[in-house]
């Protein structure tokens, strides 16, 4: 099976949080896996896109003709401006939409206040033959959660053990699930925010409640400490993904969901009615 | 206002179903206000991307920072291989995701014929600041429905005003509808559905079913003359879009879709902020 042809070591390899993985060593410029700068990292994600077409195609296909059940599950968590638009706009938003079901999570309404924390999440996971991308996710319920006390701590503690139950119970009916967080550094951070700041057309996307988010970073870095290693199972990986050269972390989500399709190795379904009786049909109409 | 700089005549105007239009004049090759051939006409495509792009963004800032509550619907209604796929993945795939809500209707439910044939339609209406795309829809209630004779003849006449008035009520709480039928001939269809029996890698786009559809061509270009008589309103017009040529077909549809939110009168929405206090925060943040 054809798939990428530019990387000099596997990222699925490179950026999976493993026992004794820190957060805070990290370096959030790097990009594992691929020499070349921005413009050959913009030619490779062209070249990745015809691949990650193909494998949803096939994904979706195989749904269609045989039933197959197998789905796939990326969430995107990371601190506001990293990329989790620029990965649903360029990475998702390349493949057919048919075969894509997006879901954003923001602050939760009073009505699924009204239930426990994942009634809103479980709705939304992908269908049989999809792609279900989060941005954000039932993470943010033991991030901000934590962060910001909008919880019991013992009741923050039960989430861990929920989720990992609810990823696994994803896992054995048949989604493949790809959690990544995209790290930036702070300063870079602030880069960005300054830059929806200048510009009138992006000024939509910046809300003063970013700085008071901002303020609390090393609270959040330490939450996300706490994420991969309570919730970074065999069947529900987490990867962190260096996000200050956006066109990396493109590039790097891109082969994480690639990998998920090619383990299932996939090919073009075989047709479930007689080829040359359908032939002779269709000449005849 | 930048818009596409390649049409000689505005194919909203061109296509419009008006009084008097008769489906069976309609040439199915032609490619009415543009002088190019296919290559023009799929550079002209990401010319028209970008200026789609940009409208959608401010429809959905708009949302985002005003509450600006208008959308688009866009319905596609086609025989089987006339491009609706092609449409959603090509014309509607080019626009973040995040702003698109795509609803595919498929034969209904057991659960979906247990209501009206409004309900599983109403529910999938596109949220303020976004464009739905309806792959399918209502109108299968009067096509299929009519063909096969799926309900009495009283319930198919009912269904014309009820969809009236649904359409009605979209449209005065904001919703921008544009309902295209993609128009090929039955010849270009079957070489469509040959190359799909030719193609191990599209034998999961048919299906026996497509040809005994296709065997009741004029039963529906009947009840696709009778929808337009029925429900081609102003709040709601109908265009026909040439379908032989798939560039062409991606290109106009591409263009109503436009031409929707350029009568918004959209603009990048003012801050509701004060920036240079944000700019002083951040700093020194």
């Amino acid at each position: 099976m054809d798939r990428e042809s530019f990387w000099t070591a596997d990222p699925a390899e490179l950026l999976r949080v493993g026992p004794g993985f820190r957060l805070a060593d990290v370096d959030t410029n790097a990009h594992p896996g691929f020499d070349g700068d921005k413009v050959a990292g913009q030619a490779a994600l062209a070249e990745g896109a015809a691949v990650l077409n193909r494998l949803q195609e096939q994904l979706f296909a195989n749904n269609v003709v045989n039933g197959d059940e197998r789905r796939v599950l990326l969430v995107l968590q990371a601190m506001d401006s990293a990329g989790k638009g620029g990965i649903v706009n360029h990475v998702m938003g390349a493949v057919d939409p048919q075969g894509v079901h997006l879901a954003a999570f923001k602050k939760p309404t009073a009505e699924e206040l009204q239930h426990d924390f994942l009634w809103r999440i479980h709705k939304q996971v992908p269908a049989a033959g999809q792609i279900g991308v989060f941005d954000r996710s039932h993470y943010e319920d033991v991030l901000i959660g934590r962060v910001r006390e909008l919880a019991l701590p013992e009741e923050i503690e039960r989430r861990y053990g929920a989720i990992n139950d609810f990823e696994e119970e994803l896992a054995r009916t048949g989604t493949s699930i790809v959690k990544v967080m995209l790290h930036l550094s702070k300063d870079e951070q602030r880069e960005r925010l300054a830059d929806r700041l200048a510009r009138p057309d992006k000024h939509w996307k910046f809300n003063p409640g970013d700085i008071d988010e901002r303020a609390r970073w090393d609270d959040y870095q330490e939450a996300y400490q706490l994420v991969f290693e309570r919730t970074a199972t065999a069947d529900a990986p987490w990867f962190v993904v260096p996000a200050d050269r956006k066109w990396y972390a493109r590039l790097a989500v891109q082969h994480l969901v690639i990998d998920a399709l090619e383990r299932m190795d996939l090919d073009w379904p075989k047709a479930d009615y007689d080829v040359a009786e359908q032939q002779r049909r269709l000449a005849a109409s």
